[in-house]
């Protein structure tokens, strides 16, 4: 590469960055057997993480991206697992059709009831968003704990999130979360192994987003 | 592994899950040539990547930890890039010191000025974040035409940073922003290649913030 021509970064505004991101990251993927649908969340996964390993690892329910289009375009509520996931998606599309970005896992009332309950305010928040939140799209970035009890409530019939999204990253808890997500027949989007993070959920509902958007025209 | 006897999240609270986490990192890991200060530091951003090869990609000058370490006790102001880098770094300890998170990106004055030169919104914070946070630790998990602009700042001599992470992620000039700041002789943490974001930069700052917690007991 040269590097004095390559390297005119003062010119180029982020749209052009993000379309010739895009186009490396298709080039450089070579094969795959995502579905056409499917193929620009991964896109932009391995775009927010520059982790083609990472963007190989994601699963889709079958009716996963439909699901998640038709939750954002009906208005529903995306649920963030933390401000991180909040603070990441991009609220103007989301509010076009109605909908907002909301967090939890700070309100006052989640942090008294964790204490007094000994548990995790992600568990808890997770109890108020699906009361708060009916046929949302669950975004969890950080919280296996989150992710799990989201898990038994949709087993138990508490839940009916428009879409989970699954992709809290760590060691302990986090790939084997989402190996359970995936036994589930509920719209998710989810990846093996223990690789995930805030801008992977981020960039899935991104994504979504920018799909949904496009249905919309 | 016993998946019945492993798996029983519900009872494990976060600190829990973060001890167990790191100390399955240090085993990973295996042999480094981190020194004893700057470990903990990639243990955190193994911690919030479940990614080895990034965590042994981090390039620290010198003087950073001691560097990051003093700014911090002397409550200097931490610059994020973006909101997540923001959202995502733990103010309580920051704030013990007298100092506080900002991000200028979204302030309508640097919308104004971006539109009015026809450049990125994030240059322009980064010029009005070295005039209004002079000595600060600059955070950057996005943007690499921000820590471009900051590194021509400090080149000449209009910018003296108490410390630069530079972790952007990303596929255009990602890689070669880091290469250029590694020139640099003042104190910085990257990273080599495309990988970064922003939960990397905010596990750099929350680890630094932790060893200063404790230089000051």
């Amino acid at each position: 590469m040269n590097f004095q021509t390559e390297f005119q970064p003062i010119s180029v505004q982020p749209q052009e960055i993000e379309k010739k991101s895009f186009e490396m990251i298709a080039e450089e993927l070579g094969p795959h057997s995502f579905t056409e649908e499917q193929f620009p969340i991964v896109q932009r996964v391995i775009h927010s993480s520059a982790d083609f390993e990472l963007g190989r690892s994601i699963v889709f329910h079958p009716q996963a991206v439909q699901a998640g289009i038709a939750a954002i375009r009906a208005g529903r509520t995306i649920v963030a697992d933390v401000q991180m996931v909040q603070a990441g998606i991009s609220k103007p599309r989301i509010e076009s059709f109605g909908g907002e970005v909301k967090v939890y896992i700070s309100d006052p009332d989640v942090m008294e009831e964790a204490k007094r309950l000994n548990t995790t305010r992600a568990i808890v928040s997770v109890r108020k968003a699906v009361k708060d939140a009916p046929g949302g799209i669950f975004a969890i970035g950080n919280a296996p704990t989150a992710l799990l009890e989201l898990i038994r409530l949709v087993k138990e019939g508490e839940a009916q999130p428009g879409l989970i999204v699954g992709v809290p990253v760590g060691f302990v808890s986090a790939a084997e979360s989402k190996a359970e997500l995936m036994k589930l027949d509920v719209p998710f989007i989810a990846n093996h192994g223990r690789k995930g993070g805030s801008p992977i959920a981020v960039s899935i509902i991104n994504a979504l987003s920018i799909l949904a958007d496009k249905q919309a025209r």
